[in-house]
């Protein structure tokens, strides 16, 4: 085997039909050819920062110690926010400062964050394409080695996406639905923390149909049943087995989702 | 160039705005660090083995011995069913046993057939994620030199998904459209080796339609004509010129084609 | 970091689903195993030669002195046509005479074209797949070593895309729109060089709306109004904020896009 080098990953809006992602790939080999490239994605939906930030949350925290994620997805680009490099417990990350980094970044532990500075010598802001002239040449230095004094500065703060919280009153949890994924499932802000060890009794959804508890999805084969689960990342997930709940049911990001623990 | 590094490819419907592709390609680059990834396709469509089991079965032979094919495409994600490791004559395949892996490692030649085993220490089975805590340490871990002894035992025997096959009478071959490429163009399940040396006279569909016999697809430019012709996998393809067959004549899969051969 | 490693870049309509793309990256690594492949795209629309000859434009003079650049998107594959070698002052193209490597092969500057001659110890022209058993072995014999001299002979004239420039009258530019993005933003084909250092008053469509000038796209927000701004290839490029610009107005391409130029 060929020995280890650093990793960049990549997640754009920018599709690939267009060039964009590409001009983002060469602009990163030519400063640091010997950085291994890794695609996350480049098919976030136009301008869709929450769906950015998730696929970043999900994917990063699972590649090896020092992997470099830069991601640019963001409906600003040329006005005049700046853009960030994070030092995290584990790795870096380049991109706006819109939110799009702060999911994966707060929980993988921040360290530093820098803003990046003007350096018309290696970057430039652009009125459209700071992926190129901007997150492709900060974060192939990074990964040549240039350290963070020299990109930029110290940030005072840095603009986190909310995270909507389940309230919690007796025996009682009501949260709601984040956002679906490709196959219509629909992800809650819901997580095994919040039921502080008690079993759950019931789930239902505001139109008052009721989910049926099960440990993987095979288990509705057949019923035609909503179901509930917990999935990889510790969350209350509703699905449907080999449908789209999002089509089916009609459900909405922002949708409430009841949970009714069982007493001790 | 590089030293040659061991080539890991990757064939699931996971999408990659998710970030579900993301994480399986991290937690194997963690455990592997030196392998050479290679996305065949994340975009099978949702829970579509068969097309899953196409795309393998055309790509997975044009690699170098000793590549390690990795595939997910699992509706029943979660429940008892089995996961597989599969040695052929030139590559390993891993992924559920579904039939997914089956057309590609039947076309190369199965050498052994293994049952992954319970393995607490290097991954899990998941309700809802198999691809990142199954799949891809097993597929890693064999890319690192685990021998499949500790990966699992000889399985009894595996799902294969079935394959019709063109019934012949005197002079003529009745077959059946597979499926649809992204181009529209009908994939039969009737092969050059069918014909046994006699020339085709004529093919048709059930509609009455007869297609012209080309060599390629250019032959039918200005012509508005449906065309036949054997295509790189020397199966018998129907196409319309630069447009889709699918669409334009509302065919679909299990459709019966027609094929009448020439007196010798 | 690794020692540098012969770039190969991929552009195609092949999409990824049906397997036709990871059999031609299989085949380039069982010849030049030690490339680095890069996805430029393989989401180029059906037989779109102008999109994947956009596609190749904007990215392919990113990336290191030496990459080959290999392109698929042919509607005319099987057919006499031929394939073409294009050596520039830094890269290499590897792709059908039909236009689609001609706008980026022209910007970097020819040195020399050569027609793909028959070898059939190593790569045959075929019926629908071209990619796979012409142009993959082309490249990768090409990364491999293979001099120009022995893949083929000069060629005498390759087939050029259009380029529709726009008309120029005292103080007036008569333009029109390109192509449009994956963000539904119109690409015209007025580049700053056409104001010969003349500052721009107004722009309008043919409907008679006017565009307002910008920097930047944020600088629309909340406005509503259509912008038009320079963009990083230097060309003019109509959008609305957060919107498709296509969607919304149903523009097309070819329309007429008109610059007034301020007097001096």
């Amino acid at each position: 085997m060929k020995p280890p080098s650093l990793i960049l990953t990549l997640t754009t809006d920018y599709g690939t039909a267009d060039g964009y992602a590409g001009a983002v790939k060469g602009r990163i080999l030519t400063i640091a050819r010997g950085v291994t490239l890794v695609d996350l994605s480049h098919d976030i939906a136009p301008q869709n920062v929450l769906q950015g930030a998730w696929c970043l949350r999900r994917a990063a925290p699972r590649f090896p110690e020092g992997t470099i994620h830069m991601a640019v997805v963001d409906p600003g680009v040329g006005s005049w926010r700046s853009g960030l490099v994070i030092e995290t417990e584990h790795y870096y990350f380049v991109g706006p400062d819109n939110g799009l980094l702060s999911l994966a970044a707060h929980d993988d532990g921040i360290r530093r964050t820098v803003e990046i500075q003007e350096n018309p010598r290696h970057w430039q802001k652009s009125a459209t394409f700071d992926g190129l002239t901007l997150y492709a040449p900060v974060a192939a230095h990074l990964a040549s080695g240039m350290p963070l004094e020299t990109i930029g500065t110290d940030a005072e703060d840095m603009v986190s996406l909310p995270e909507p919280q389940p309230t919690y009153t007796v025996g009682v949890i009501e949260g709601s639905v984040l956002f679906f994924d490709r196959f219509g499932n629909a992800i809650t802000n819901i997580s095994r923390d919040d039921l502080e060890n008690r079993p759950i009794d019931r789930v239902f959804l505001q139109t008052g149909v009721e989910a049926k508890l099960c440990e993987h999805y095979a288990q509705l084969a057949g019923t035609g049943r909503l179901g509930a689960l917990w999935n990889s990342d510790g969350r209350l997930e509703l699905a449907l087995y080999e449908q789209s709940l999002r089509e089916r049911l009609g459900l909405e990001a922002g949708d409430p989702v009841r949970v009714i623990l069982r007493r001790r």
